[in-house]
């Protein structure tokens, strides 16, 4: 196996998706997190849901969908507004600190994004990260009109950049997103950003969590799928070393 | 439209999935409502996923696997013993009070249960529940080897009742598989067992809390798949008089 091309998912791996926290804690005081992490929750599961029932809308409909669920389930008010300068925040994610300094130094290998955002979501997000220069390509899954883990929206890579999935190497701190990839083929790293440790240590007081630890504890861990990403790394900046041997 | 069988979800809906936090408390002091949660959780996204992947297992399976994840989130050694003392418990589910006296109730109209559990879990907890007098046909979306809210587990209703998704009244407390449902054509009645006010005053503290509380924030309120159940009920108990009225 020689690694061709190093393909990432975007939410949670090259951006932080926890970063909206900031602004809808501006919006609602005191609701920050609680509206970040159902937020999340609720997206990916209507990714899923919507693939599964064939009513497919992308993932702009979905990411507001899924906000107006959270907003309404915490009962609280807002006009279009606000509602706007939250959802604005997805095109403005942060970066995690290592994404630009670790991508520049894989440059050698095609570099390229495979995403459930919508195109015009990762065109805005990469745009205004400042990542454009540094990737051959942004795939969205939009094309196949199915979302991750399906195995069509992994398909992408290989019709997109002319690499079949062998000579790959694709990049997720998502689990299930990770042995997504694993399951059609890709070689897999996972990013595994939060510790077992970590994770046991923040749920000893189990009878009132930060939703934030209700996030981690479901979304964080390796999940149990019956399939084990090839490498485990704690941070973007152990993949050029990753790299080198590889290619 | 008139009404010729009501086909019931059975997890959630006839079966009080939360009756598990006896059990999960009484092997794990203090992490009894975070286990039942998070296994709660990811056993619903482990049918999603594995439908997605196109890596069917049957919800044996499934249950344990995330029954397995959760007690490794949360850093807690265990016996096999253990294990299957608490997975013993899917087979023993509390029944909702109202549930026998209003399937009694409805007996004229034929009485089913669509659900993802297995031939074999959902055979155990009828009989053990004492309702297998009264229900016609227990079917399992085993048979095509995807879970809800995929339309081809809703088709088993029609291939094995012989009535049209016209004629049939679903009931589910759970909000996708009432939209899925929808989605399919089926005529659906949810019940909304946690009111948007108690919702929203269970997150007021919103910087800690219960892991039911997030449980209820996730899964419990009506989704945003733009799709609207026919009617909204608060107990099985009203199902009597609402299938008077359409019989």
């Amino acid at each position: 196996m020689s690694i061709k091309a190093v393909v990432f998912d975007a939410y949670g791996t090259l951006y932080d998706i926890q970063s909206v926290a900031a602004v809808t804690e501006q919006e609602f005081p005191g609701y920050g997190d609680i509206i970040t992490q159902i937020w999340r929750i609720k997206q990916l599961e209507y990714t899923w849901l919507r693939s599964l029932m064939r009513r497919y809308e992308d993932f702009a409909v979905v990411t507001r969908e899924s906000l107006a669920y959270t907003l309404r389930c915490l009962g609280l008010k807002y006009d279009a507004d606000a509602f706007e300068r939250i959802m604005d925040k997805y095109l403005h994610l942060d970066l995690y600190p290592d994404a630009l300094a670790s991508l520049t130094a894989m440059k050698p290998n095609k570099l390229a994004i495979l995403s459930n955002g919508s195109p015009g979501m990762l065109n805005a997000l990469v745009k205004n990260s400042g990542l454009e220069s540094v990737l051959d390509a942004t795939i969205s899954v939009d094309a196949k009109r199915i979302f991750k883990p399906s195995p069509d929206a992994y398909t992408l890579i290989e019709s997109t950049l002319d690499i079949p999935p062998s000579d790959v190497l694709f990049i997720s701190s998502n689990p299930w997103d990770a042995c997504g990839a694993k399951a059609f083929g890709l070689n897999v790293a996972w990013i595994e950003r939060v510790t077992p440790e970590a994770m046991a240590l923040a749920c000893i007081e189990s009878e009132a969590v930060a939703p934030l630890t209700m996030f981690k504890a479901i979304r964080t861990q390796m999940d149990e799928l019956g399939l084990e990403p090839d490498y485990r790394i704690r941070a973007l900046s152990e993949l050029p070393g990753l790299i080198a041997l590889r290619s």
